[in-house]
């Protein structure tokens, strides 16, 4: 039930797949210093791209939503993983409130939402949900594609404290990134551990933040391993604040171009047959995924962009240039990218998501996009050494573990910068 | 391939099913607490006799050496577990120094080696193994059945430390229990982890202290269910010293007949129809298992007794009556027992120990014995609340693995008590 993968099987892929699981034992303990310094996000799905030449992440998700895309043999590993986070965060603890997208009642969310509720459940917890909807005003019960159900209640606020009724949690977790802002009854609890902490949401979050962190984390690592960190890093240009009017569109054009600039280099320097291209994002990931893909910075359309951008009657929009990265992973046919899901500091599993109808330098994380629940069964824990670069499922997961790490360790960096209560040394 | 288990479906060991089930947050909150205060030793494998009217441990290893028994999608369980072992012990980690039982060179014992090595090798850390033979003095390849191979390197004491040629290693896994006293070579390694230590060897250890600790922490977790603390401990007489003129037996006949005693009275109340036995037993659990069964103190044949307790010279061994459990668990007609496996603080899985030619109250690790590597397969970490009791396998594992953890918690303030290493407050 493994799917069958078709990656290059040639190239820098396989050079730093062996670089990586020579250096297993030194990037253990390079990441384990790490977490010492820096708290890993409660949970985190890292979309990555392997390129046959270069691997990078491309989304780092705080809240992540596709837990039941994992293998059954991945839950005791969650298991395992959230009895850890809990026991550092509040070894206390009884009870976990869990706060689900009040927006969000597709079947594949409810699926993921039980999944959550039965790992940490399974972690020693008594779960339960409480909504942010304020339709929902009792206990509401709703039924999953398989008739089993899910009871939503409704939120209570008591001074300093939030819980439901006779259920007063010690940590709260959110499965939301709250796009219309903080509610009120969310804010204020100092009493209780919010998990993700509420600036990890996208109206706080920043995508040029995250990959500037990013960039520094990969230049340290590949310093360790002694390689380029390119092979590692997807190019990312500054935010630039683009108005309904045009204004800052020659600015994020001129940043794609030097991208552009770059990468065409780049290319040359590895023998890289791809015409390079760059994605136009906007730095605010919830906001639409990549807008336009662009080879050559002369293509941009700026009115058919502005009229995109500013659909939704936004006035300006903060945006960047990113270098594109094309996945070569295929699944009977179909483009795919591998998502790897952690719990605390552990990797847990992954999936692969999977767009039939698209072409590898597009977004798959788009309309009719499938998911490959299976992908990841043969373990990224059991790496083996000795057998040749790309053809082994777990050393290939081992270095999509890596990789996810980093980026989850740039979410770190980036929630520590962006902490409103962080103490100040200066 | 999960073996087919027969256990009773009846009967108090159902209702502590049902009671543990239902208790779990509370459990593990109680377990999270209890290893705040108390270190768990770095690995452990207890064995339980689940008589179907009740449930205990009868031995908790301390150097285990049947991990490769367990299936292979628990050593993912078992890397991560480790990963959490090592951030804790020793974050700087690079290199680990694996020392196994010199005397052994079975082809059990060296793949369960391997699959200890190939576990901390995955959590990341460089291993090699360290030889206590004093005929190894060069690097000696050992062949496995498989015709993979070990190799085992001369021990290098260099002042305080200890390691091999280049190879210095901040953390040392004992995996012998030192029969023989502790070598010169590894005394007074205080600039290294040496775990467990080296006071866990069964020259130090006490069943008796073992199990004074177990009743103890059974009556804590007993009182927190609600429940009789018998249904989860074998009683246990105090040490008697016999020596080779017969001394001691009178007391430990005495004291034989004192728990059949309480036996009958607690059979009684319980209703059970078993008629109630004892075991007598060497305090050094590794000096012989059970050496005999007893279901009356007038059974006792002295002269019997005397003639097997001092075969091998001894002039005087430290001897124990304790509960017999029987084992009402059969896999294709032949008696089993589960053992439940432990690194640092976490359930990695088990495997149930089988004995064909043996009844349900005799020793089944004795010479003859089988394993059966499947049996845990599905997960202890994913029990299903609202299976009837005693109908799901994870349930079953879940209870294992709460005594099976209720004994290593015995024998970490076991481990405590005895540390020469100690602070003293008096």
């Amino acid at each position: 039930m493994v799917p069958h993968l078709i990656t290059t099987l040639t190239g820098p892929i396989n050079e730093l797949e062996q670089r990586i699981l020579e250096s297993m034992p030194a990037i253990e303990r390079w990441f384990r210093l790490e977490w010492m310094e820096h708290t890993p996000p409660f949970y985190c799905a890292v979309s990555l791209r392997n390129a046959g030449f270069k691997l990078a992440p491309v989304d780092t998700d705080l809240f992540p939503t596709g837990f039941h895309h994992l293998t059954q043999a991945m839950q005791p590993l969650a298991v395992q993983a959230a009895m850890a986070a809990i026991e550092k965060i509040c070894p206390e603890a009884k009870n976990l409130l869990l706060i689900p997208d009040p927006a969000d009642r597709s079947a594949h969310y409810l699926l993921s939402l039980r999944w959550l509720m039965q790992t940490l459940h399974h972690a020693g917890l008594n779960v339960r949900l409480g909504s942010l909807d304020p339709a929902i005003k009792t206990p509401t019960a709703i039924t999953l594609p398989d008739g089993t159900q899910l009871c939503l209640e409704p939120l209570k606020r008591l001074r300093g404290r939030l819980g439901l009724k006779n259920f007063d949690p010690c940590t709260i977790v959110l499965n939301c990134d709250l796009p219309g802002g903080v509610p009120a009854v969310l804010q204020g609890l100092h009493l209780q551990y919010l998990l993700p902490p509420l600036h990890a949401g996208w109206s706080v979050r920043s995508m040029v933040r995250h990959f500037q962190a990013y960039e520094e984390i990969a230049k340290k690592f590949a310093k360790l391993l002694g390689m380029d960190p390119w092979l590692i890093t997807p190019l990312t240009g500054a935010g630039c604040r683009v108005a309904a009017d045009g204004t800052g569109l020659d600015a994020l054009a001129a940043s794609a171009d030097a991208l552009l600039a770059k990468l065409r280099r780049k290319h040359k320097e590895y023998g890289i047959g791809d015409k390079p291209y760059v994605v136009l994002k906007a730095d605010a990931g919830r906001d639409g995924q990549n807008i336009v893909a662009l080879r050559d910075a002369a293509e941009l359309d700026a009115q058919a962009l502005r009229a995109q951008l500013f659909a939704d009657g936004q006035t300006a929009r903060e945006m960047l240039a990113q270098e594109g990265v094309p996945t070569h992973e295929r699944i009977h046919d179909a483009v795919a990218e591998p998502v790897v899901c952690m719990i605390d500091r552990y990797v847990i599993g992954g999936y692969y998501r999977v767009h039939a109808g698209r072409r590898a330098d597009e977004n798959l994380a788009a309309p009719g996009s499938d998911f490959v629940p299976l992908a990841f069964a043969e373990s990224h824990h059991l790496p083996r050494r000795g057998v040749k670069p790309g053809a082994s499922a777990p050393n290939r997961f081992y270095m999509y573990g890596v990789v996810g790490r980093l980026a989850m360790l740039a979410a770190a960096y980036e929630l520590e910068a962006t902490d409103p209560d962080a103490e100040s040394y200066e």
